[in-house]
C-alpha cells in the first residue's frame, strides 16, 4: 500500500497525503481529517512503509535494570528528545539489574526485535558480553567505567561526585558518616561498576581525613527498600552516625523513611545525602542534598552517539559528565548534643 | 545452530547442555561453567532457537504513557512475574500519554516488532483505534472504562476509589476540598478516562453533601509538576481549601511540595490525599493517604489475559479491581483556627 492508494481513496492529491503524513505546514484542518480518515480506513502505515524502504527499523533498544529508578526517566527523556527528531522510537526492556542471565535474555529480546542500536544502562554482565553484543549492533553503555574499542561509553565521573558529597559532610563537621551501597554478587568485575567507585571513594576520602575508624558501609541496594534497610543497619550502631551518604536518591528516600521511623529528625539528628538529583529530590518537602549528573544530557548524548554509529562511525567514543553537588535542607552541621 | 553443536564444542552430552540451558537441577557448577563457555564462544541463542521453532516472538509489548509514574512500575512487576514463567519478555514503549498521533507511532513500533500481545496502559486515543489494533494483535487495555468485544479490560473501579477519598475528607470535617485532575484536550471520549471519572465522582460526592459551592478543580496533570501547579492554584483561593484530593500520587507529591513551600503544614493547615498508593507514599516521611488499586494484581491479571488470548481465547473479558483507602498522616481534621 502506498500514498497513491490513500490519495485515491480520499480523492485528494498524493502531495496532500504526503503533507498530512509528514505533518507539514499549509494543510487545512478539513484536508487533514479527510486524509486521516482514509489512512485509518485503509490501515495505511506511513512510518512502516518508509522504514521498510530504507532497510532500518528506526528503533533504539534501551536496556534498563528497572523502570522504578526515577533517574532512568531523565535519561529516557533526553534520549527520546534526541532520537525522535530523526524518526526513531525507543523500546525498553527491564533487565532486573542483578542477574547476568536475565540481562542476556533481555538483550537478546531487543536484538531479536531487530533494533538499529542499543543503549545499555548500568549493565551488570561481563565486558566480554557487552562487546559481543556491540560487534553486531551499534551500542552505547551508560554508567559503566570499562573502556572498550567496540562500544561508546556515557558516564558520570562517579569519583568526583562521591568526593563532593563526603567532603561536604566533613566540612559541615560530621565525622561518623555512614554509606549505603549496592551489594554486588558478581565476582571479578566490580571495579568498573559505579557503586564500587562511589563506595571506594567514600572510604578513600574518609581515610584521607583521618576518619578511617568511622567508616561504616551498609551493603544493600540502590532502591527505596535497600536504603531503608541500610539506614536501619547504620542507625543501630552505637554511637550512631550523624550523617548518611546513600549512593543513589532512591536509597536516600528509603533512608529518610528509616530515620523518621526511628523518631529522629533530618537534618537535626542525621543528615542524609543522595546521588542522582532525581526530580523528586528537589521537591520542597523532601529537599535532599544530592549529586547532579544531568541524566537528560547523558540520555541526549547517548542518542546522538547511537545515531552516529548507525550512520557508520566505528571508532569508540567516551563521554564523561562532571557532576555537581546540589545542597538542600537534608544536610546541616551535626547537633552538639 | 543447535544444542548438538554446543555439546560437541563443550565435549559434553546434549542432555547436559539442555539441562544448563533450562537451568535445571542436578548440574554441577563445573559443568555449568563449561557449557556456558561453549554457548558464549559459539554465540548460541537457546531462547531464540526455541522461539523460531514455535512461530512466536515470546514478547509482550507494553505501551505506557511514561515510565515516570511509579504506579506503572507496580503494574510492570506484576506483568513480568506472570509472563516470565511462560518464557515471555515484556518490551515497553513510552507513548507520551497526551498525543494520539504519538501514541499511534508507539503502538506501530510494537506491532512492527512483532510482539505476540500488547498491554496498553491508560491510552488516550479513540476506542476505534484500540479496536483496530486489537483485531490484529491480542490486546489488553488497562485503566480505561470503555467496553469492547475485541480486547480485554483491566481496570480499577475509579468511582469507588474517588468516593472513598472524598467521603474520608468530609468525615474528617473538611468542607473546602479542592481537586487536582489531568487536563484532557481530547474531545468526545472523556467519559471513559479514569481522570474524568475521578473528577466527576469528586463533584458528585461534594454535591451530595451540600458542598457544591466549595467545588474547586485545578486541571493540570497527574505528574509532580502538575500537582505542584495545581496546588498553587488551589492555595491561591480565598479562603483556601483545607484539603486537597490529587487524582494521582505523583500529583500529590507535587502538591505536598507546594503546601510546604507556601509555609503551610500537612496536615495541620492542609490535608493532602492521592490515588494509586505508590510505594513511595508509604514511606514514613511522606505518609500519604491514598487509594490502593493493587497495581501488581492488575499487571499480573493483564499478563494472564494476554497469555490466554495468545493461546486462542477470543471472547472479551473485563476485570475490575475494587480499590481500598489507605489512611496515613497526611490527612487529619481541619484545624479550628
Amino acid at each position: 500500500m502506498t500514498i497513491t492508494d490513500v490519495a485515491r481513496h480520499a480523492q485528494v492529491s498524493t502531495t496532500a497525503v504526503s503533507k498530512v503524513v509528514r505533518n507539514a505546514y499549509g494543510v487545512s484542518e478539513a484536508m487533514r481529517v479527510k486524509v486521516q480518515a482514509a489512512i485509518d480506513e485503509l490501515g495505511y502505515r506511513p512510518h512502516h512503509a518508509a522504514r521498510a524502504m530504507r532497510g532500518r527499523t528506526f528503533t533504539i533498544g534501551v536496556l534498563l535494570p528497572h523502570i522504578r529508578n526515577p533517574f532512568f526517566a531523565d535519561i529516557l527523556d533526553g534520549l527520546t528528545e534526541e532520537i525522535s527528531a530523526s524518526g526513531y522510537q525507543a523500546i525498553m526492556v527491564q533487565s532486573g539489574g542483578q542477574d547476568p542471565a536475565a540481562e542476556r535474555r533481555a538483550g537478546d529480546a531487543l536484538v531479536d526485535r531487530q533494533v538499529d542500536g542499543i543503549l545499555w544502562v548500568a549493565p551488570c554482565c561481563a565486558k566480554a558480553q557487552l562487546e559481543q553484543l556491540a560487534r553486531d549492533t551499534p551500542t552505547v553503555v551508560l554508567g559503566r567505567h570499562d573502556r572498550s574499542a567496540v562500544y561508546d561509553c556515557v558516564l558520570d565521573d562517579d569519583e568526583v561526585g562521591a568526593e563532593l558529597v563526603v567532603e561536604h559532610l566533613i566540612a559541615l563537621g560530621h565525622r561518623r558518616i555512614g554509606h549505603i551501597t549496592q551489594k554486588d554478587d558478581l565476582p571479578g568485575r566490580a571495579a568498573a561498576l559505579l557503586q564500587t567507585i562511589r563506595a571506594r571513594t567514600y572510604e578513600r576520602v574518609m581515610t584521607e581525613h583521618g576518619l578511617a575508624a568511622h567508616i561504616a558501609v551498609a551493603a544493600t541496594s540502590y532502591s527505596e527498600e535497600g536504603g531503608y534497610e541500610g539506614a536501619r543497619q547504620l542507625l543501630a550502631r552505637d554511637p550512631r552516625p550523624t550523617a548518611i551518604f546513600a549512593g543513589a536518591d532512591g536509597a536516600a528516600f528509603g533512608a529518610l523513611a528509616a530515620v523518621h521511623e526511628a523518631g529522629l529528625t533530618v537534618p537535626g539528628d542525621v543528615s542524609v545525602a543522595g546521588y542522582d538529583n532525581a526530580r523528586m529530590s528537589g521537591l520542597a518537602h523532601i529537599a535532599l542534598t544530592s549529586v547532579d549528573q544531568d541524566g537528560a544530557v547523558m540520555g541526549k548524548t547517548a542518542g546522538r552517539l547511537l545515531l552516529e554509529r548507525i550512520d557508520g562511525r566505528t571508532s569508540a567514543v567516551r563521554f564523561s559528565v562532571t557532576p555537581t553537588l546540589v545542597t538542600r535542607r537534608s544536610t546541616a552541621p551535626p547537633s552538639r548534643s
